[in-house]
Order: structure tokens, then sequence, then C-alpha cells
């Protein structure tokens, strides 16, 4: 990254507005006394053709007039006239062009969006935009935007797509108190992306969390690679994520992946906390900016009130955060601050009548206690108890706990007391809901956080064994002859070049040669014809299975040609495959596609109705590593049937995940090369038996 | 219901508060005062052995001293002294208690709860409590409870097991200006329950929407018939609804149960909306409230933003709203009113430069129009516009559009001028959310009401072709040889006495027997080893299959009687059944539990991994008319198996749907005796051939 430029970009110590005006209700004017009204501690130089001052600053007719040095300069004119002052700007030595002026990309001038962006990027210059609101940021007191102020300062940055939710959004702090430092409107994203502004903050010493509202992707693999290398937590708004679009896809892995699939998985590889929607956003954003990872799985609520302690167990299970009991010790301690009918399980009920008292005690101590990983500590507003006296005595027991790197999250229902309790818990760096389930819901995303990092932190190792250049000459030969796809027979040794266990397949063209490989191979085999005529080979006749010898095989070679030949008479006929009889095992299904946004993404499912009808597939894109292969067995929903359901012996899990990682690293090293492709079935054995990829499919990319 | 009762319990005209007290900080002394505090129009009997006043109301010493009549008595006084409050009570002519005291059955002395519940029945009391905060109606200024005030006025009406909850949930109607016109708190539920609060609140004037707050249901039965029975909308919020205790069941079908998938179908069959969190219960309330049900399927969004447009889109599909395109002729129209770069598809995007005028006329012309029955218009503020102006557009556009009938939701992102417009739009009748999916969820609430009301609206009809006399004719001998379930041939026996399709069965103890009942049957039959001591058949090798003859049949008697006695020695063998052979169809499981809450519920799904594995079943609590059991077949997610997928022909899914509502009636008639019981396997053949119950068990109460 270009750390220089996008400096000068996202923290300019001088900003050049092209096409400040002194017009009230024009951005030109607006962005220029938002600026001034932000108490801009850098220069500000307005840009316009005619005007000498604006608002009280001196104004120059051109960049090119300005005396000092700029760092950003604000456009604001219209589209035609940008290439224009891009090209200016390069002169003057601009850093970074923030494109507030639209008309590009979003109506359809991609050409003009282009040329803007070869002008500046021949200066060196970045650009960020066009069609954006601009940026907002607390730490530099400035607003070089057109909304109305700054957010509610904290420690969180917003980087959004929309500019109309960021300007909403950016009001809405004020009421959902949830603060922060910078605000980003990166528009249509002709330079500056997503993972730019994710490889910027990461290194910002004024952001805690990266807050993403994204409605599309431009480069998937970027954004992952960036989200993998921050240090920081990400968590994301995706937009768009309903099937809109998934009956496009070609395919039947297409199909089943649709967008939002791949972007789950993605976000998920990428160590990208995920946000539900806009509330959801900000709740999880306010925990993830003021609080530590959750770095362990053990939970301890804290309640004054049986109904939101259930609510709050509720939560847990729908969140995925494993409820368990206090060990003894915890509970002995903890039944010392509340009356006999209270409960010191887990949720530990102090019952209506905890006050400030019990709430320090019970919380100083559980969250002492090493086996408490994080803490939620709910709060049910009553007639006997004040709500900000509570709040503090929370406060001042995690302080006097003397603990770091530990989660707490809280929750205070009830009504302006308690919303008063809140705000200041949050002021004082304490994530404060109004609901218990909304509490245990930040928690689970700083579980999410924690344990998607763990994850993500298992990286993929090249398989060495592979021979890929033996791969890529049997694409040339297959493109040679103008096929948009392999045959079974050469999709199978391409699957071999990458170390699959493969059913052994070769093409005979005479009774001779099928006896002769045949006996290469050991009966019994299957026979099949090969025709790019005949796609139904069951209904033409042309499969025989079991065979068992060389008389059977010849006989078989000339019934499957005769039965070929009676199906359609002018088939083009290659020959017949003798293939291995691989015995029975079960059923699964791999394929791949290769996602628009994210590249190779390798799919994985049970054969038959489970994945036809039960859609119960997973996916990842590509390459994964045989850990990761490992966890996508388990998490499909039939994943109990390769672990040994209803007395079975547990099929060769480990082998089946070399096969899922070596696969995606074929589609990975091919992914110029091929559009789609499937192993489909590949037969599991026992544990200790292996796996064999019985029939496979390579579709070419146009 | 006793009406009369209920009014003098929740619409006192007047009211005794046994156990006042002049020492502020006591319940007695805030009850007291909260009742003056409240402008409580009806007469005061504050009860006190000692004090002759209390906060300026003259004081009795018991109810019995009191001059006038009373309604009701709120009860402040130890759990011991209830009793005989009671019985003074009765004496005195009192209608309904309201008994605030605890110390009963939630800590274990469910003998005095059933003590008082005794004696105020002998006197034709009802008893609200114990264990509760009491009661709170705006309409009647009536606060006679101990939270502090009474709710922000509005049309709803909540339901709360939990008093703390209740006192935290009324203090936040002020925050989330959710109005309420009554608060009532039913603790252990010892006599009023849900079922009467709704039967009451329903034909409550001043009630709009029944909000009920639960963590576990007396009796099902009852609530669900109240529920069906109301007219107005009944939205619940159910606590405890994690998967604790389901382990403990001690059947295969009660495992799958758990308690919270028949609350799931029990709230569903009763018309009964769900809501998933506190927030939603507020939000979903809101709207239920304030507006008319959603009778069709077209929702259209406007909107002047496309970031919350398509965080709405996702909503949609998230909540099972369809979102379709508006027709031509809507989109013509709409187009009018906003910019060339805008969009009047769905959802209808005006753009950022939408002000109040462009609003007006959209909403109004969508309002009104037929292909509309339900609109959500979505806001995100700009710094051009004014909200609480676009409100009052919005407002005007609905009330000009001169229709009724169809709801109505807005969401206003954006910050304090925001929130303002949506006050000021809630206080004039219209639902508004800060965020565009809180809208789309309130919609999907008035849909998920409409339609649970239109299926509710299938009643069951009992088959008149059933000998239930016969059945438990069966069930007696059972019981009379102190068997705890019936055999295979007992339990069929009951199936066919209930008009299902059963696969003849019959028993024999001779060779010749056998014979006989074979050739009844007609070849090939199945044999099976019958003992209470051998319960794997197979094993014991017990079974013989495809048996085509006489011959094979004898034979077949002979070895099964030596191969069961071989296998254990000691075994009382009662015969060797004899079944007919039925061909192969697809393998369905039909269950059922007698839920402790709900009572008998039947349970469905397809055999094998679908059950076992996959958990993929579906229940309702029984009786269930064959439409709705259609339905049953629809929901699992393996339902297109038997809608003939993968180029299998459609099964005879209207014969499995009687056979589904002959088994819910069986189970409902002998509710009394069957404890659990499944039909497994029930083979479906292809449309028009029926169905075969092939294996039937039945388990009795004990």
């Amino acid at each position: 990254m270009d750390l220089e430029a996008l400096n000068g970009l996202l923290r300019p110590q001088s900003i050049a507005v092209v096409g400040a005006s002194n017009k009230e209700g024009k951005i030109g004017y607006t962005v220029v006394k938002n600026l001034l009204d932000s108490h801009y501690e850098g220069v500000i130089y307005p840009i316009n053709p005619t005007d000498s001052e604006i608002l009280g600053l001196k104004a120059y007719p051109s960049v090119l007039d300005v005396p000092g040095t700029i760092d950003a300069a604000t456009i604001i004119v219209p589209a035609k006239l940008v290439p224009m002052v891009t090209e200016e700007c390069g002169k003057k030595g601009v850093k970074g062009l923030i494109i507030i002026a639209s008309g590009f990309s979003e109506v359809g001038r991609q050409d003009l969006e282009k040329q803007v962006v070869d002008i500046a990027h021949s200066y060196g210059m970045r650009v960020l935009g066009p069609n954006i609101v601009g940026i907002l940021s607390n730490s530099d007191l400035c607003n070089a935007s057109f909304a109305p102020f700054l957010p509610l300062p904290g420690k969180a940055a917003l980087v959004s797509q929309s500019g109309a939710l960021l300007i909403a959004m950016d009001a809405s702090t004020y009421t959902r108190r949830v603060g922060f430092d910078k605000m980003v409107s990166i528009g249509n994203m002709s330079d500056v992306n997503f993972a730019d502004t994710i490889e910027w903050l990461d290194q910002d010493e004024s952001t805690a969390c990266i807050s993403l509202y994204i409605e599309g992707l431009r480069n998937g693999r970027a954004f992952i690679n960036a989200a993998l290398n921050a240090v920081k937590p990400i968590i994301a708004l995706k937009a768009g994520v309903s099937a809109h679009g998934a009956a496009a896809a070609a395919s039947h892995t297409g199909s089943l992946a649709g967008s939002g699939k791949i972007y789950d998985t993605a976000f998920q590889q990428g160590g990208v906390v995920r946000a539900s929607d806009l509330n959801n956003l900000f709740d999880r954003t306010l925990a993830l900016s003021l609080q530590p990872p959750m770095q362990g799985d053990n939970m301890l609520i804290i309640t004054n009130g049986g109904g939101v302690g259930v609510l709050a167990t509720d939560a847990a299970e729908r969140y995925g955060v494993p409820l368990r009991f206090a060990p003894a010790d915890v509970q002995a301690e903890l039944r010392k601050h509340m009356p006999e009918f209270g409960s010191a399980k887990n949720p530990v009920d102090l019952t209506g009548m905890a006050g400030k008292d019990w709430y320090y005690a019970s919380v100083r101590f559980a969250f002492a206690h090493p086996w408490v990983d994080a803490l939620a500590v709910l709060y049910c507003e009553t007639a006997m108890t004040d709500p900000l006296e509570i709040a503090q005595g929370i406060k001042q027991a995690l302080e006097d706990a003397g603990v770091e790197g530990k989660p707490v999250a809280v929750s205070f229902v009830g009504g302006e007391q308690s919303a008063a309790a809140r705000k200041w818990l949050v002021e004082n760096g304490i994530p404060a809901y109004d609901a218990p389930d909304v509490a245990i819901n930040a928690l689970a995303a700083l579980r999410e956080y924690a344990r998607s990092r763990q994850m993500a932190a298992v990286p993929f190792q090249r398989y060495a064994d592979v021979d890929e250049a033996a791969a890529r000459q049997i694409i040339a030969n297959a493109r040679a002859h103008k096929n948009s796809s392999l045959t079974e027979i050469e999709s199978k040794k391409i699957f071999r070049a990458y170390g699959m266990p493969v059913a052994m397949t070769e093409l005979a063209t005479t009774e001779d040669e099928a006896v002769q490989i045949a006996e290469q191979i050991g009966y019994p085999i299957v026979m099949k014809i090969m025709s790019h005529d005949i796609l139904h080979k069951s209904d033409a006749g042309g499969v025989k299975v079991n065979v068992k010898n060389a008389e059977g095989a010849r006989e078989a070679f000339r019934t499957i040609i005769a039965n070929a030949k009676a199906y359609k008479a002018d088939a083009v006929i290659e020959g017949v495959a003798v293939q291995e009889m691989a015995p029975w095992g079960t059923e699964v299904i791999v394929g791949s596609v290769n996602d628009p946004t994210f590249g190779p993404s390798v799919m994985f499912g049970l054969g038959g109705i489970f994945v036809e009808i039960l859609k119960d597939v997973t996916f990842r894109v590509a390459p994964v590593s045989a850990e990761q292969s490992y966890k996508m067995l388990e998490e499909i929903k039939a994943g109990a049937i390769l672990a040994g359901a209803r007395g079975e012996e547990p099929r060769d899990r480990k082998a089946l995940s070399e096969v899922l990682s070596r696969y995606s690293q074929m589609i990975t090293d091919l992914g110029d090369e091929i559009s789609e492709s499937d192993a489909n079935p590949v037969l599991v054995y026992e544990e200790g038996q292996g796996v064999k990829v019985v029939d496979a499919r390579i579709i070419l990319k146009k």
C-alpha cells in the first residue's frame, strides 16, 4: 500500500476545495463551511474561477495558483470538468483526490471514471470516490464532506459505500450513543477500495474498530487479504444478500453458491465479523471498539431479574455462545452476595433486591476469576434501586478486579434513568444496551472475532507433489480442439496430476486395447461409451458394469459400440472408457465455481438428495488447508454421517480433507483456465481406507 | 369465562389495599400512593390492623369493617396470613384478589397457594397472582401496583409472567415510545392465567393488541383456544426456548420435540404472532396496536436512499415477505415524482433529492392503488430535507389516499430530528422505527397475523367412521395384563379402528393357524416372532420375509420358533405374527408425544437419516385437519421428495394427509391412555396408490 499517498488523502494537512462556492445550499459552500465549523487546523484553499474570497478565506482560480502545498483536493465540479481538474491537481503535486462529484460509473460513465483514475495515477495520486460525501475525522477536527457535522466522538471508523446512509448514520451516532473517530465515504471505489481503507485504518492510532457498510466488493481476494493482515477487529454489514441473481448462474454448483454464500465464507475466512442489520452494526461496533476479544468459551451472566436472565440464556443459544454452570468455588463465593432465593449458577441471579453493593461484590469477584472469560451484567430497573449507582458500582468493580483482556457487556432495561446510566457506562468504556439479548449478541461478536482470527491463523500449505505443467498441457490440447469442456478422461488426468486418488480410466478404441487396459487396472471393470454426441450414456445402452474378464470385456466393447450406433447413427464415437470399478462407499460431491468477486471457490456436500433437495452444502474461497477442509466436513448438516452415525464406521475424513485441499489448490493454480469443475461422486471409505474420485468434470473459461 | 368476576378484578370500581402502610418504602405504602398518584377515581380502602388513616385516607382493621362494596382486594401481607385475609374477603363479597404477596409456589409452597385459591373459589372470587406487581390501567387511571408510574398511554395491553420485567418494561415505554393502556402482572398464575386475560382483554374496549411475556403455560389447550377465539392480535415473547430439558424426554419423538418446537406450532395454530426478543416485542406490539393486518402479499417500499432500500430488500427476504416489482401502471405514475436516475420498481427510490412533495405524491398514489397491500416508507436523513416535514407529508398522504384496512410502517434513519419525527408519527398512529429492517419486520408481523388467522380458520373435522370403543377395549385388555405398552398387533388394531390403512398382521400360535392367516392375507407374507422377551427380532433369527406359499409358511413357523428358543431358552413366546408384505414405497414416520403443556401432539418426518440425523421433522398440537396435515408435508426440508423430486412420481400426499389427520384424532381421543405412539415406517406410494402403515407402536400412560 502506498501509505504516503493515503495519508495525504485521509489525514490531509491542507485541503483544496475545487468548486468552492459562496452560495448557501451548494455543496461547494457546505464543504468549506463544514471544514471551518469542525475547526480544521490545516490550511483550506477554496478554488473558484471568479470569487477571490469564500466564507472569509482567500480563494484561487485554480489549484495551480495556490502558493503552498496541497495534500488533498476535494472536487465538487460537474463530472465533465473533473479530468481537467485532475490534470491540474497532478501538476500541482496534490497527493490525493476526494471526488465528491457524481455522474460517473453510477450513471454508466465508466469511461469518464477510468479517464480520471488514469490521469490521477499518472501523477501518483490516489482517488477516493467519485460519487461520495467526503471524509470526516474527529481526531483531525476535519469535516471535509457535506454531512452536516462530525459524528459523536469514539474509537470506531466507518467506511461506507452508500453516501446517503453515511450521512444518516453520522446523525444517528448521537441518538444511538455509538462513537466514531472517522467516517469515510468510498462511493464508486474507482481507486481506493475497502482493502485500502482497512490497511490504512489498521495503522491509524485513533481507530480501534473498522466498521464497514458494503454493497459489493470489486476485488474479493484483496479484501480478504487486507482483512487477514489487519490486527484490529473488522465488522461488516453486507447489503444485498437476497437470492437475487443466483438463478442466473449456469451450473448446479453455481446456483447453490449464489452470491451470499461465498460472501459469508469469505468474510469468515478473512476474520471479518458480520452484522445482521443496521442496529446490529452499531451495537457490535460499540463492543468491538471498546472491549477486547473473548478468548475462551465461559461467559458468566449476572442479573437482578429471572426474566432478563432467561432471555439472555435464550440469546446465548441463539448466538452460539455456550452457557455452562459456574464451578462450585465460584458459586460458593457468589452466594455470599445474594438472598437465599437467589441463584449462583449461570445466570447468577442476585434477585431484585440487589443494589450497588451486591453488584459490586459479585462483578468484582467474577471478573477476576480465571474461569470467567467474559461477563454479561444485566440490570432490570426496579422501583427501589438507582440505575446510575448500579452502573457506577459495576464500573468500579471492573477496575478493582485488576484484570485485563476480558470483555464485558451490560444491559439495563428500563426508562430514562436507565438510559442515563447506559450513556454513563458507554462514556466510561463499557458497552451498554437496552435489552439482554443485545448484550449477549455483543459478547458473541467479540467471541466470533477471536475465533475467526484463530481459524484464519491456519494457513494453506501448497502440496509440492503436483504437476501443474501436465495439467496445463491437457487443457491446451483441449483448447486446440476447440473444446469448451474436458472429457471425463482428461478431467481425471488433471485431478490425478494434483495428487487426488482417481478411479483409473483409460480410453480404448479397439477390443484388444480394452482388454489390455482392463488387465492393467484389474477386474472387475466398468465400461462406458465416450462420445461428445451421447450425453446420456445409460439411455444409449452405453454402460456395462461389473465386467469380470477378458471375454466379457470384448463382448461389452462390441455391445456398447453397437448400442451407441443404434441409438444415434451419426454420433462420432471416440471409443470406450475402461474404468476401475470402485467398491461402494459414502457418496460425496466436491465442486467449484470461479466467483466473479472472490475467484475460485470450493463447494462440499453429500451426494444425491443432500445436495439436490436439501442444499446441504458448504463453501470456501480457495485455496483451503486440510485443517480448514476438515471443518467443512463438520459444518454440513449431514456431517454426522461421515462421523459414523447410526452404528456405521466413521468415514475417512482425513483423506477426504486432503482431497478437498488438493482440489482447492488445483482450481486456484488453474483459476485462469477453469470456470467450473466437480468430482461427483467421490466415494469415501472407512477410516484409513481412503477415498476415490469416481467421476470428474472440468468446464473451461470462455 | 366469568366476565363479571374478572371485571371486578381488572377494572375495579373500588379497591381494598390489605396490608396498607404509612411506612415509606413498604409495598403497602407504595400501592396506596400509586393509586392516589394515578388519580384513581374509584374508592380506596386501606386495610391496616392499627392505623386509622393511611396517606390521608380512612383505614379499616379488616375488609369486614369496610362500609361499602369492594371489587378488588390487593393483598400485601405475609404469605401465611393470606388464607385468613382471603376468607375475610370472601365473607365481604369481594369479586377478585390481586395477591401481590410472595412466598407461595415460587418457593415450593404449592400447598399454601392451593389453599388460598380453594378458599377464593368457594366464595366465587378470582385470584390474580400471587407473587405479582399488580395491575396498571391508563384508561382507568389505576395504578394498583408497586411499579412507580403508569406506562406511556397507548392501545396495547401487556400481560407478563415476570414482575421485574413488567416494572422495567413499564419504565421503558417512555424511552421506546411504545404506548400501553394496561399492564397486568400474572406471576404464579394460581387461578387467572394467560387464557383468562386474553379472553378478557379481547372484549376490553381500550385494548387493540394483546402483548404477552410468557415463561411457561399451565394449560396449553386453554391458551390455544382463547387465542383462536380472540379477534384482536396477540403477540408473545416466549422466554426459555433453549434446548434445556429436551434431553430428559424418554423417547425419540420426545427428544425431537423438546419444549420449543411444540410451543412454536401451538402459537402458530392459535394465530399468535411471535416476538424474537424484547426489542422485537415492543416493535411488533407498536405495529399490531396501530395498524390493520396485511391481507395480501404485495408490499411496496418507498425510499429516498438506495442503501436503506437494499437493507429493506434483504429484510423482506429474511422475514418471509415476498418482494415483487410493481405493475407497469404503478411504475409509470411513480416515475412522475422522482428524477431520471430514480427507480420506480420496488423498492421505489425517490433519491436523496426527495422532499415532502415527492413523498406526499408517491405515498398517496401508492397507498390508494389496489395492487399495494402494505406500504413501507423509508427515509434516510439528509442535510437538505427536514424529517418532520417529510413525516407530515407521509401522514397527510395516507389520509388523503382515502383507503382503509392496509398497513403502513415507516423507518427514519438519522439523528435527533429524525427521532422527533418518529415520535410525531407514532403519536399520529403510524408505527415508525429507526432502521429499515425493523419497519419491514413490523409489516411481516402484520402479515403473519393475517396468515395465521387464515390458517387457523380451517377447523378439524372429526372422522365419524372410527371405533373408539374397540380401541379402548384393546387398551383395557393390555392394562388387565399389566402391560405398559401394546404389542405391534394390538397397536395396529387400534390404528385400524381409526381408519388407517395398516399392513394386515395377525398372530398365529400354530403352523395351521399361520397358513390360514397367510391365505386370508395373500402371499407373499412376512413372519415375525412375537415375544415380550425378545426385542431384537432379527438378531434372534425371528424374522422371515417373502414367504411365498403354505409350505414356506409352515417351514418358517418352525424355524422361527426354534431360533427363538435357541436364542433365549426361557422366553415366553406368544406366537408368530403373519403379516402382509407391503411393496416398497417412500418411508415416512408419524409419531406422537403427550406434551405436558399442550397434550397430544403429532410429529411427521421422512424415515431414516431424515429423522435421525437431520432432525427434519415438524409438529402440530392434535387434532389437525387433513388440510393442515398437508402443510406439514410441505414444511419439512425433505418435502420435495414427496412432491416428486429428481424425476420421481409424486407420492400420494392426499392419502398421507388423511392418515396424519386420523392419527391425530386417535391420539386426541385416547389422550388419557396413550403416552407416546408411532407408525414407523409408513410407506407412501405414487399418487392415487395410497399409503401403508407397516409397523405401529403404542406406549400407555403410567
